[in-house]
């Protein structure tokens, strides 16, 4: 179906050389060679870079994350597979990333709790570790309205590492936490000091401290040395950077959770609207590639907040008719699970759309349901609509843009 | 059990301030603003750098491969789970690191084939698409003989990725292989232009053509744009920038497969040993690190060639008693399964071991039941011996040498 005859075989043209460079970074450490883009025309002809301590991307692979003052955002279009790339991850800071020293490092957690302790890095690299892959999502994922718009622009906002570090509970068995205690407080030592008011029902069921990421220590960008992870939770919960945990009887009421992630649907206001909602996007064919009629294997990802994604639907002709997708086991809860539906296209303008149940049997909906359900005031947060492709006739897709006051 | 009570809490000392700093390449690219090791007193009091297209490491952190000319090792004791990050994965060449224009490349099937035919880069990637998570191991991975050697010296030329691509078995369907081909040449675009006979069975079992590594573009180092991934078999026949395959009726007898990874053992002479026999080793407590009396998660990694682990052993009496390690989940085929076992030290010196099992029923060997199978001739491929580590008084961790040429 695809692929060429030998005989069709274009002559490879124009003559280059490898170059090998070394680069110097302004705080002294030599890094390792690098490939420019200039290959050269035979390249089993010329000795490559050697080894080096820490590899590099392609010269030509240029994704990256479109940053701004407060966050940037994951490729998503550019990815083959669930796990985010650890220097690709989402960021969404309030005041910046801090540069914490991890032999300075401690972790205080006191309040309603019989022994106030703190934990130093070590200290928590000490107790039984466990490693969970997982998303993290920002509840204000999501724009639309044009479209010219990527994946990584409508929805960049999430990501997926393997998380290790420490249950919450088992630290939560040394300190002793008071049963009268409700909710406790997690605090970051960035200089927002970002914090927020968590259930202790929460603590005692999937919270984790973590200090690694991707098999390696977490970055600064996803909180170095230690953070919070709440699987399935919106992502300022995730508390980076995180110093303390209080325990208490009550929420605090910080200024994140009334300022902000405090939000009015329809007549009433959210608070404390954790988890996040199932969801799912077509990442393969989307704006801006470009595809031929034949077949073609839609892909996607899809997540729930609460467990595991039980199916993902495909639609080829605007919603009419739905197929079930293919999920790339292991479909683990509460994290990115890749789908993929082979499509023959038969070259005439159509629209594409996924949507994704999950075990609870909650359904994705579309941007109008969204809407029906909450009236005019929608809230800029927890919006999980399907996105619709539009595949033109010249095989450009373009998202099919909805009126949304957010862009 | 760890932490220390609040009021134990030592002041933080120093002044320091936290610089951002903007990096120049060679090539002309500004890369992201980067924190350095000089943190301030309070991060809180500082607005730390923004968001950026690229994330970094923490200063703080300086793991890194051990290169030579011919390798480079992961970093095995500084792993936290069982994905290695793309830019430390194990390196090995034969000539260097070739640069290839994904827009030129191209992968040649021909031989005992009906359809002779090339796939460009965008071709491979039409087809269905399949992700798996698997270690890929180089055949000669085994050093010993002195105290002072970390996991990465001994062990270091194992790694674990997310790869995706085409199963090879699709491509074929293509071509039409003739059904009396028996044995396939892959061929690699480095320098060395490396290649490997490969039987056609593997091939139609779970053979891949790879383009993706941990969501994103294969990494150079592990041939970008396309290697072939046989699970479970010796690192070399995994094929890196590959470019050729041919369908034949016999092995091809290539420089590779009869001057290197062919081997005297006891009185035969081995080749095409290409699955990797299970292996485990202890990543921590390992050396350079330094344990306390009192409880102790022993952590650790194993894998098998020939398919999931079933069990991993520890003992930590120099092999007297054996206990159960916990598994994290999910346990893949093929692939790197973290092990984790609680251990209470009382601070006299003993011996840590570790010991696996796969679902074959094979049991890891010691150094001592290999050379008792293999005669005085060992060969310096599939070593995969238990390794053992002295715990001593003081708490320092030391590998336990034995006797082997090939240090």
């Amino acid at each position: 179906m695809q692929g060429k005859k030998i005989s069709r075989r274009s002559l490879l043209g124009g003559a280059a050389v490898a170059t090998v460079a070394l680069v110097q970074t302004s705080v002294g450490k030599v890094l390792q060679p690098i490939q420019t883009a200039t290959p050269p025309e035979d390249p089993t002809k010329t000795v490559g870079p050697l080894p080096s301590k820490v590899g590099t991307r392609s010269p030509f692979e240029n994704s990256v994350r479109k940053p701004s003052d407060i966050s940037s955002r994951t490729p998503l279009q550019d990815m083959y597979s669930t796990i985010t790339p650890a220097d690709l991850h989402f960021e969404r800071h309030h005041a910046g990333i801090p540069t914490i020293d991890p032999n300075k490092y401690e972790l205080l957690i006191h309040g309603m709790v019989k022994r106030p302790m703190k934990f130093s890095l070590h200290d928590l690299k000490r107790f039984p570790a466990v490693t969970r892959t997982c998303f993290i999502e920002c509840a204000g994922n999501f724009r639309t309205g044009k479209e010219d718009m990527t994946p990584q622009e409508i929805l960049g906002l999430t990501s997926q590492s393997e998380w290790t570090g420490v249950m919450l509970s088992t630290l939560l068995r040394e300190v002793g936490v008071d049963p009268k205690s409700t909710w406790f407080l997690a605090e970051g030592s960035d200089a927002a000091i970002l914090t927020r008011s968590i259930p202790v029902s929460k603590a005692f069921d999937d919270a984790m401290i973590v200090y690694a990421q991707n098999g390696e220590a977490i970055r600064p960008a996803q909180g170095y040395p230690v953070r919070l992870l709440l699987p399935g939770w919106e992502g300022n919960t995730n508390v980076k950077w995180l110093r303390r945990l209080e325990f208490g009887d009550q929420p605090w009421m910080t200024r994140e959770e009334t300022s902000k992630y405090t939000y009015q649907v329809g007549e009433k206001v959210r608070q404390f609207s954790f988890e996040m909602d199932a969801r799912s996007i077509i990442i393969y064919p989307s704006y801006p590639g470009k595809v031929e009629p034949g077949y073609i294997e839609i892909r996607g990802i899809a997540w729930s907040g609460r467990g595991k994604v039980n199916k993902v639907e495909v639609s080829t002709d605007g919603g009419k008719n739905w197929e079930i997708a293919n999920l790339q086991e292991p479909v683990l809860s509460k994290a990115h699970t890749y789908f993929r539906y082979l499509w023959h296209w038969d070259g005439r303008q159509t629209e594409i759309l996924s949507r994704v149940t999950d075990e609870t049997g909650y359904i994705q909906p579309t941007l109008q349901q969204l809407k029906d359900a909450r009236g005019p005031e929608m809230g800029g947060y927890h919006l999980n609509p399907i996105t619709a492709w539009t595949v033109k006739r010249d095989g450009s897709v373009w998202l099919k843009p909805e009126e949304f006051k957010k862009l």
